[in-house]
């Protein structure tokens, strides 16, 4: 099979994807690191806590709504736990399963730190965009989404299951995204 | 000072952003991983070597290139050095420094991870977008790129050091950018 190698526009739009990524990522970790002393990721845990009914979801559902491994997640809810930001309870419905709560804690960490979060998005995004552009970066961040997921736009934390994708993901197919995954992958990134 | 919260545009587009970046830097991993037993960052050590004359480069100008801390990038090339793909020397005109040099086996690997890694970001990315999204793409992540760097478009891996940001980058000014940071960062996110 011939490579399809990017073109001259492919390539330029990938190494300035490529940058903007590393370094938003690091500014973000950076921000939070200095005023709560968490990751961006960490931060991202109890955002989304924050923004559920009673502030608890499955930890199944939480990895899914992050896009993240559930190892990955394991790992930044114990160390969250520990700081008495989130509380895990044995789920209801399902025996192997556990929920994370946001504590009364950690929505008051949250929103000590929403602000400065906040303010470093505004600083490195949405301050050098026209309205224009924000619509098409989320047109096109919600194409590749759309794209890795397996064409399954819908893709919800509320647990449900479609099939094992169409082909049209990354290649890996849809039980192969990274919270659906039982072992623990190679998420763990770079270090 | 009044919170400039994001609107629901901005909101969407980061969420968009944070769900995409997240599923392609997974996406990425795992190709690579069961390809080349190589992360994302690995494989773009070798292939930032691969782009430059001599296939060299200072270890402090690759980490520019590749927008991370130099401490991140020590552990890359330790791991890469044991490999055998890249090979650490003295710098001729910098006794401090150390050039990081690609060898005949990384130049090897290189090409035989190339095709899969390029299909991989075909499928998730460019594979969705119009022509005119691929411009947008990389006009929008030049942006972002430029803020976090206080407007220093041309920041190059050739060395050159402009003066301590603007104030115009995310917050930190440019000499805290993580190519220019001593110690050990919070750049080791999430795990």
């Amino acid at each position: 099979m011939t490579t399809r190698w990017l073109t001259p526009d492919e390539q330029r739009a990938w190494r300035a994807y490529v940058a903007a990524s590393s370094l938003l990522e690091d500014a973000l970790d950076r921000q939070l690191q200095q005023e709560a002393g968490l990751p961006h990721l960490y931060y991202s845990v109890l955002a989304a806590l924050s923004d559920v009914p009673e502030r608890r979801l499955r930890m199944t559902d939480l990895a899914e709504y992050l896009k993240i491994t559930r190892s990955r997640l394991t790992y930044a809810v114990t160390r969250l736990e520990k700081d008495g930001v989130v509380r895990r309870e044995d789920c209801q419905w399902d025996k192997r399963g556990s929920v994370a709560v946001l504590t009364e804690e950690g929505m008051a960490l949250l929103e000590r730190t929403a602000p400065g979060h906040v303010e470093t998005v505004r600083k490195a995004v949405f301050d050098h965009l026209s309205p224009e552009q924000i619509g098409q970066f989320e047109e096109i961040c919600s194409a590749i989404a759309t794209a890795i997921q397996g064409g399954d736009p819908q893709a919800t934390p509320t647990g449900s299951r479609p099939g094992s994708g169409s082909g049209s993901g990354s290649g890996s197919g849809a039980d192969d995204l990274p919270w659906r995954r039982r072992a623990c992958s190679s998420g763990q990134s770079g270090q």
